[in-house]
């Protein structure tokens, strides 16, 4: 509590009282600007100090709207829907909004020089200067390749990384919990390339090897590092979560092979766009390749949003605060998330019920400051020895999660999206008191 | 040429010379507005008679620009790159612009409530109102499912009708000339649900297959049926260019499964964005499966442009010529291939060098008026007995283009592309009567 308080200066609860007045009155805005771009220039707040206090200010307005629960409403948390960031993106106005003429972008091809023949050179720009802004990864001497999101450039590395001569499948392995949707994206085409092989922990067959290592890991956010047991593994690194908001920068990543999501880094997962970092020419190539022959390159619309969006968060991460920059991005939205996850730690230690991770601290490169891992899902478990299915029981109390067995581990444990928006996060607070009580 | 002639009105000629005289300040004005689609609406040319002369105009104006052949300049016709359409939407301004606020979208979802729930509603909309306008295709019955391009679509369809329990892939032929990635795109991933088997014509292996029907036929524009001599196949038809810019319409196609894509029906290639027209639910759903777990949906951005452009496009076919619905897409459109066939014959017919396939005309319903088949692709032969090679023979005169062992059949054949901008298309067809002299 100390650590989560730390975070708010005297400057943050000077405004808190205006903000909370101001606060209805901004959800009107908010609602009437939802089909109405053009007006919110007019509309937006320009006060600085208003922005700033919105991280408080949410906490407070939250926890008194959401005294409505009618009880019957399912509140889904089973995806990592990023509902959450929505608001941060309607106080930035206008600066995020994009403009494409009929006649703009239809070639397929957005820079022929480029071996990534797909790749917008602006969101490309976009992507190395926001990597040496927050320091999260090394972008010099990689190859960026774009994908229709990081589940494509998942694929597109299995592809290029797996022998193609080969007399069988190779490996694919991640340590439990892994990533749910691990196991059907390797195996659903019933490839010849590469096959799913399970828990890279219990992994102890002969041979070569993939292994996807996700730090953050989705599902339970604890860092991660390879975990079989020997060396002559191809390493991918889904770094998806790897930003201010969830975990301490320790230090820029620098692997042969990193994917990256704007879903989980902006919030924009509509958007559909990832990208990989690859060391290897050759590697790249192929994902290239893949894409090529998969969707033939990647939506151009998309990927100019995409620059738009990152670049405006690295300008406000540059310079918060000022008019044409807004508040800066990562500080809001780490805020948010240490207000969530304090809220959440909470309700479950009043509880006999649940429990929850327990993370190190460590040193955030980028915020400056010793801070705490909060992921973008909760890793809960059932500690009531008559339970037996953690899913079961909340979809009971109408919190639709996912399932520990979906992640290679038992039915004690489930995953909990902490991205929803407000009033459902808050809703799934209430319950879950409910269940204590 | 009278069936040519033809489609030109008295008016046509008489806004020529207006027209002419008008072209060299649009140009200017077009280079001028690629950044600034702002300042269009107050530069855009208003008058309609202007817009109606575009197709006749075009021809003129291209061939004295197109003078200047520097002789250096590789042409690429390899590909299908539609940017020959960019000239029309260029024409129509603002009507096809998209503003795309930055907390539009966000969510992965676009409806929760259709079985494919990363479809777009608005999209929808539009595509049923498209087919109902030119008649091309039944929707009534059908799901929506939309995709990453028909490539997409066409890989989920594969999934989609391959049994699962099979002892073997089952396997995927379609009648040579076929389109040259469908070998590629099916066994790129060595997947244990299908298997590229081949020319349809000489494909004799019993039990089960998928047969890909592509019709009018790319590369080379004949319309296509089902061709294996058998019944028990699975049909997937390909539509992409089954528009009546490429071929007569002459009834609405009532298949189990429909594939078409943005990209050929109105050139927007870099928007990523295709449909299929499905019958059977669980057919459907499976495609959906496939999306899900290859990109997870399908860019909300690119489906919102889409629509858009959808609409725009059947407006103009709707209301032709009225100010607020511009001239019509499709016999623009008509009129320009109508053009660059008539031009290419002609060349073609002055060698002894080359020949081009011969179509029956046929009546279209939606012109409503007997029209040719003049298709996005010109499929050349080389008649000249010296010559092995066409591809070679045209690259070493700095055209690029696909040779016909790509497609299945012999390299006397080439496959180009008659969707490039003016210059390009003027330059090979300068270059091409170089070869015959």
């Amino acid at each position: 509590m100390a650590n989560f308080l730390s975070i708010f200066t005297m400057r943050n609860l000077f405004v808190l009282s205006l903000a909370l007045n101001l606060s209805l009155i901004m959800r009107v805005f908010y609602e009437g600007e939802k089909h109405g771009p053009h007006e919110l220039s007019a509309q937006k707040a320009d006060s600085r100090l208003e922005k700033e206090a919105h991280a408080t200010q949410r906490t407070l307005v939250s926890l008194s709207s959401s005294g409505q629960d009618d009880g019957e409403k399912l509140i889904n948390l089973d995806h990592g829907d990023p509902t959450m960031y929505e608001s941060y993106w309607q106080q930035m106005g206008e600066k995020t909004t994009v403009v494409i003429p009929g006649w703009q972008s239809m070639s397929y091809f957005s820079d022929v020089k480029n071996p990534c023949w797909f790749l917008e050179p602006e969101f490309a720009k976009q992507v190395v200067r926001l990597h040496n802004l927050v320091g999260n990864a090394v972008t010099e001497g990689r190859q960026i390749v774009v994908g229709t999101g990081s589940s494509q450039l998942f694929l597109a590395a299995l592809y290029a990384l797996a022998p193609k001569d080969a007399s069988e499948p190779i490996s694919v392995v991640s340590a439990a919990p892994f990533y749910s949707s691990y196991p059907s994206m390797t195996d659903y085409l019933k490839s010849g390339l590469y096959k799913w092989a399970g828990d890279a922990l219990s992994f102890d067959k002969e041979g070569p090897y993939i292994e996807l290592v996700t730090s953050p890991n989705n599902p339970d956010g604890f860092v991660r590092h390879p975990m079989v047991n020997r060396t002559g593994g191809i390493l991918v690194h889904d770094l998806a979560y790897y930003w201010p908001q969830y975990t301490p920068i320790s230090s820029a990543a620098d692997h042969d092979l990193t994917l990256f999501t704007v879903s989980k880094a902006t919030g924009h997962a509509g958007t559909r766009i990832g990208w990989a970092l690859v060391k290897d020419p050759e590697v790249a190539k192929k994902m290239v390749k893949f894409i090529e022959l998969s969707t033939i390159g990647v939506s151009r619309d998309s990927q100019l949003r995409a620059a738009r969006i990152l670049e405006v968060m690295t300008n406000s991460s540059q310079n918060p605060g000022r008019a044409e920059s807004g508040e800066s991005f990562f500080k809001i939205s780490y805020h948010l998330m240490a207000e969530r996850w304090q809220l959440l730690r909470e309700a479950v230690n009043r509880s006999r019920f649940f429990s929850l991770p327990d993370f190190q601290q460590g040193f955030c490169q980028f915020l400056n400051q010793v801070s705490q891992p909060q992921p973008a899902f909760a890793w809960l478990k059932c500690e009531d020895d008559g339970v037996e299915d953690c899913e079961s029981l909340l979809r009971g109390h109408k919190i639709l999660t996912r399932g520990g067995r979906s992640f290679g581990v038992g039915p004690k444990y489930v995953r909990v999206s902490m991205l929803d928006r407000d009033h459902n996060f808050n809703l799934f607070l209430k319950r879950l008191a409910l269940i204590q009580t």
